[in-house]
């Protein structure tokens, strides 16, 4: 008996958070913070009559929550504990989720049938797999709807490969070899900045010292920064408000939405550094609203409360602006890369020197896979890796990304912090466990990324008991 | 009573392709040519209740055809002819056509009640309003599945404002005032390259001699090159003969397909060359394949076969890596642009020198409006612009933007073709008529964009004749 792939569950799940303004910014005036939501099925080679979850009836199955995580059940191929689900997602934030989980589904059919085997022996080539249909290729390449989908079903798969290795996604990769992480990266048009042999000397070189910062990083947790202060739809009052309990609750890093409105956001970065201090990292995001004159402008204007980065200054496409802005604004760093969609957008920012802060996106980028070469990347421009998170589940995607980058890709923390935002986080099995402005480590097997069946069925647009009763919604 | 948009209806058309290996390339092995088809359904006010076109039934609607493009039927709105339709589209190569559709779907509703003099009375304030969407947007932005979906709403609205005008399209933009045209373009993210103020004084200098030279293209035509004698997948003999054929029926430029072998490409690239002779243009096209120092490596090996330009040498999101190219294997050009998704990728394309000739697609940017955009910044550059065409009705929209470019932008024909294939154009209304290697100018009211209604039935995806008795096909 062949444990395969039978059935690629995918849920359109979207939470009613424009209600609040939780989120919003200058670009996002109203997200509904959503997922498109896979679930890899596994079973025994004749078991294929299981693979009926497309139908959407969000009946439960496999028994139980489905969660497999419990590493019970019984044993087969060997000493791995029988794995039934692996759980990934790509981030939406309302209309057009639709979409992503169509490329999901669409996607995620070129894996059914394939053995479990196959797809954990060996991630790269999996990878390659998934993104290789010419004919969906044609949508993107490696961008949009098509390669948000391509990122779930790539995020499911690494789930399902280390809750079968009884580890968290971080740990699985920090405990491979040099050359089977090299091994993860498509590195067809990365070679005239990074070749494979390099990528493998610097790992090496970083292979000394891995049990120790593994230690470290187990006992002090990974530095975190905190938006939830900031957001653009929040008045004056509420912005002091939280950021005087932001620094009560021992924030050290801050940052606040900008863009809208120059004369407003002077007022409000001028609120903030009053309350936080001179000593406390002050950030700002734009969100991609402004042209390349107009944020070197702002970040003029703003320099007075002395900016750690600006982040998304201008169109996330426009490497030649960024580097524009950077030259200009340094010491002030150009953070950007949520909406960088691929590893050939990171490579090119790095090799223009057009961040001095690099935000990866575990669900932008096509999943764990690329998210490593985006790491390697960063790590041979000297460049911190400080990631995008917030959302659905991004924070719990994302620390194993930074926990892997400090034991076995860059070796440090200096200038680093993962995003935090304290929404969604109970919806989600195994949440963050943030305390005192660090994130612990995770330590369960996978990636962190399994929402609760009860969330997945309240939620389920549009269909679910949240959003009944809401005006008819057209997409 | 207001001419209002009541419906959106967008159908899935593919053609079986694949079954011939027509339009097989390196990266796209077996294309099915497809387009996410878009019909803007015009009624009065009070008319919506003929907006029941989104059940897929394909009945007839409207009366006839359907065309509208025929200027006859009842006047209203004082002198206009009364137009009950505009047709666009977007091209795909198969499975993920419905994406493109879905994603049309989404954008075309925000069209739906809006008045037919609104959207054509400010193209470029339609075009911003069907891109805002700022839920819609995280899908992108402005690239992937919904950016194609725009594009094929933005086109029908494009053919709707044409029709309604009674002139092609390209007379109607070329009939624009230079501030109009200006304002058809979104400059957020442009102006660091090129300011409205500056292409509105470029526009002011091409305005002299319009009239001559709307009169010598429509008694001349416009160049074209052949693309039908080179796919990858015709043996030698296939390609000679091909060849041979070109040259008889007068062409003087010729592309191949390259990329997947070079020795391959270097037997190919001689036989193509010993038959066309020295004096006529030679092409290559790699679709992608390629590392930057592969591409070079391969553009050194092929020198002596006297390349014209070198095409999609690499990722086509790799602004540096073709500027890193070009600077390599001058005087050939490196080409590229077919799947630059927006026009901050031509701004970066541009301003950094990576490429020699200027490939806008139709219906990968958003529609006329950011064709325009990269009109405009290709003839601020001093670049040729010379577009992507084949598929399925690329020919058909691209020459109307290739003869607005000689009337009213760069001003001329030289070092300028349209890339022209030989396939599908007898399911067009209106189809591009080319003689003697070049483009007759289109005279027909619209955007020559209609494709005619037995071949969308027969053609709809999966339910039409054509696609009848197939294997079942999942996407």
């Amino acid at each position: 008996m062949t444990a395969r792939i039978v059935d690629v569950e995918t849920i359109d799940v979207r939470f009613p958070t424009s209600r609040d303004l939780d989120g919003s910014d200058a670009m996002n005036e109203a997200p509904d913070y959503s997922a498109a939501y896979v679930i890899l099925h596994v079973g025994d080679d004749g078991a294929g009559g299981d693979g009926n979850g497309a139908d959407g009836s969000g009946g439960e199955r496999n028994g139980g929550d489905g969660s497999g995580a419990d590493g019970s059940g019984g044993e087969r191929n060997g000493a791995r504990p029988a794995v039934s689900e692996g759980h990934g997602f790509t981030f939406t934030i309302g209309r057009g989720t639709d979409l992503a989980v169509a490329a999901a589904r669409a996607i995620g059919e070129r894996a059914v049938g394939m053995s479990v085997d196959e797809i954990t022996g060996d991630l790269g080539a999996f990878s390659r797999h998934l993104l290789g249909d010419s004919q969906l290729r044609w949508l993107g390449p490696d961008k949009g709807a098509i390669h948000l989908g391509a990122a779930a079903v790539i995020n499911a798969a690494w789930d399902l490969a280390a809750k079968q290795a009884g580890k968290p996604v971080w740990k699985l990769l920090a405990d491979f070899t040099p050359q089977q992480i090299v091994d993860l990266v498509d590195w067809r048009y990365l070679k005239d900045a990074l070749t494979p042999e390099a990528a493998l000397e610097l790992l090496e070189s970083r292979r000394e010292g891995r049990g120790e910062r593994e230690a470290y990083v187990r006992e002090h947790g990974y530095p975190a920064y905190t938006t939830s202060a900031g957001w653009l739809g929040y008045d004056d009052g509420k912005l002091a408000r939280l950021c005087r309990e932001a620094v009560e609750q021992g924030w050290d890093s801050v940052k606040l939405k900008v863009g809208a409105d120059l004369g407003d956001d002077v007022r409000r970065c001028r609120i903030a550094r009053e309350i936080i201090g001179p000593d406390r990292r002050l950030m700002i995001d734009a969100n991609q609203t402004l042209g390349v004159d107009e944020a070197i402008e702002w970040a003029d204007a703003l320099e007075e409360f002395g900016i750690w980065w600006f982040e998304e200054p201008t169109s996330p496409d426009d490497v030649l602006g960024h580097a524009a802005i950077q030259r200009r604004i340094a010491p002030t760093h150009v953070a950007t890369g949520e909406h960088a969609h691929n590893a050939v957008m990171f490579k090119q920012f790095l090799q223009a020197g057009a961040i001095g802060i690099c935000q990866i996106d575990a669900c932008r980028l096509g999943g764990v896979n690329e998210a490593v070469a985006a790491l390697l990347l960063a790590a041979a421009h000297d460049v911190p890796v400080c990631p995008h998170a917030g959302g659905v589940g991004l924070c719990e995607l994302v620390q194993h990304l930074s926990v892997f980058d400090y034991v076995a890709v860059s070796g440090s923390m200096e200038d680093r912090v993962v995003e935090y935002v304290d929404h969604l986080h109970e919806h989600f099995h195994d949440p963050v466990r943030v305390e005192g402005s660090r994130y612990r480590v995770p330590e369960a097997p996978g990636y962190s990324a399994q929402i609760r069946r009860e969330t997945l069925e309240a939620n389920r647009f549009p269909g679910g008991s949240v959003w009944a009763g809401t005006a008819p919604v057209t997409s």
